[in-house]
């Protein structure tokens, strides 16, 4: 493996970062842009998507920092009061994934040194999530060794809409991590199938692990402009300058994935190293996928934020979010209600991709 | 015919009562009890279906009864500006419809003298309000006459939830009426269809006309104690004794529909017509049937009392009543909402029989 091990006088600390982005059109109208999906309490448990993700955290990281637009700032900030000013990084405009996390790091190692960080999306639910805290452990060992890691889950079916992983040879240099041979885009169901049965792909959730001077390093090569660019507004960041070099810099930075600017290319030249983890990892896109991880109760009706009474009459598979007046479904099975404020949504289970058609219908009324 | 002819002095006014009454438990929750099917708008015209049954009826009637529950008096005042005071009789309590209409009758007939009167539902839909009328006018000879006269609906199919009438000889005092040979509660399928093909069998929609001293002279022989107590309160009704009387009186009033206090037994007795009319009348039972006589709009959804956004994204036969947030159904077909700042209910067409149950599951909550 080529690693880059060339700056070995980093410290021992590990910084999460949480981008907490994108406004999950597929849950309309649970999740609205000025209130995203990673706001919301998906399971019923009392706490956010984001906060769940940061507590998941906790036991590996030394400190925790926020990516997310200034639209949601102060939203972040409520529901992350343990968190200073200093942790939560304000987006003037949405500039892609490589652009939110190279950030971070260069803040990071100017105010820590060069140190390992992990890049984990506010808006994933772990069913397993102390088996994926040992996975970030390997991968923070495999990151000190110069790798840029990434967190492959176990794959539980051909899923055609996430990217594949493909894990190469064992890495000497932690146990539990693996060259990572390619990333694979979303593939087909016949070439999903096969990467199944085959038992060498991981799914790419998009946790990235590395040492901030590695993945600043390899973007300084990759992507210059940008890497110049957050290097410019984390010089500035703590400083009175700021919103200054903030108006100037930003509108510079380069649109671009992490996958594709860093994951990919060095993958290619050997540099990425995949830790496998079945860690029960739920991209919950739709409100299929929602009703999935919920339990019903014990009257067959799945509930979420609700507390007013809802009741099945001939309609199984119910579930109901939201709302406060009562709620009666009569003889219409695996219907999914969704009742905000905003609007009503009333959902057969099997269109839930077309939840995100559906704001849009509403936008031209 | 055996009809009752032994009062002829009567004058020629015609009076129009609407008994006002009944839940509408199958149109829940827009229907409730605290504001009953007859007080809403069901056809999107702008007018209740209170009001639609009393402007149908004004180009015969020289005056227009409600009687209803004390519940309902100031609605019905309300929506009915027109009426004076001594137009309105709240019933204390519901005494089933030989109680409300014979007590109707008694009123007009003090204040005005033996006339013929009708008794018409204020909850049913007409389609063809001029048709209707026409054979009012024809049943209103007949009365005159001396029959009671019931209207009889042409049937459409073979149903199995109305009473219906068998027809016998036309008679001779008013052309386009029959004798009414029998009333037959709701028949089974096999006996509707036969009713349906022989061409002699109507809906029994429970409209009757017939002089106040003809209907009144029939219960003082059929039901002695209902005739005795309707008169006594139609003797205080319009002095100061009323509350008195109606105290001591009520109570005692017999529970009885008028189809078994004076329509059966007369009938037998060869003093019952009928007067057949195609005037699509609709019995707006349930939200099935509301939503075969709302058109819907261009884009395939039918509205009630919605003016909100409303979409419909791979379904068809969407209905939305009421409610002022955007609705969007996404993947259910034949679905209505009902919208209503009490509850909200989803429903599938095909159980629209099982919407008064919705209610029942509620009240336990």
């Amino acid at each position: 493996m080529n690693l880059d091990s060339r700056h070995a006088n980093h410290n021992l600390e590990f910084s999460a970062v949480v981008p907490a982005g994108g406004s999950g059109t597929r849950l309309w109208p649970l999740s609205l842009p000025e209130r995203p999906k990673f706001l919301h309490d998906l399971r019923g448990t009392g706490a956010s998507l984001l906060q769940d993700t940061v507590a998941r955290l906790a036991p590996v990281a030394s400190r925790t920092m926020i990516v997310t637009g200034v639209a949601h700032a102060a939203a972040v900030r409520e529901q992350l009061p343990a968190l200073g000013e200093e942790d939560i990084v304000a987006e003037p405009s949405p500039r892609d994934s490589m652009a939110a996390i190279a950030l971070a790091a260069a803040i990071l190692e100017r105010r820590h040194g060069a140190h390992v960080f992990g890049s984990f999306a506010a808006d994933h639910v772990i069913l397993r999530p102390d088996e994926l805290m040992r996975a970030v452990r390997v991968a923070i060992d495999a990151a000190q060794a110069g790798a840029v890691v990434t967190i492959g889950i176990e794959p539980l079916f051909p899923a055609t809409g996430f990217g594949w992983i493909l894990r190469g040879e064992p890495l000497a240099e932690a146990e539990g991590a693996y060259h990572a041979e390619a990333f694979v885009e979303k593939p087909d169901l016949e070439t999903a199938q096969a990467y199944l049965d085959g038992g060498l792909h991981y799914w790419n959730a998009g946790m990235f692990v590395a040492r901030t001077d590695v993945l600043l390093g390899h973007l300084a090569r990759l992507q210059p402009t940008l890497h110049d660019g957050v290097r410019a507004l984390a010089a500035a960041w703590d400083g009175p300058d700021r919103a200054a070099v903030l108006e100037s810099v930003w509108p510079t930075l380069t649109r671009i994935a992490i996958d594709h600017a860093i994951a990919e290319p060095i993958a290619a030249e050997g540099g990425v190293a995949v830790v496998p983890s079945d860690c029960d990892w739920i991209d919950v896109g739709d409100f299929a996928v929602l009703a999935s991880i919920v339990e019903p109760d014990g009257d067959g009706i799945t509930r979420l934020n609700r507390s007013a009474p809802a009741r099945a009459l001939d309609a199984t598979g119910m579930m109901v979010i939201g709302g406060e007046r009562p709620i009666v479904v009569v003889g219409v099975d695996d219907v999914t209600i969704v009742d905000t404020p905003d609007a009503l949504l009333i959902l057969g289970r099997a269109s839930a991709q077309r939840v995100k058609d559906a704001a849009d219908s509403l936008a031209g009324a």
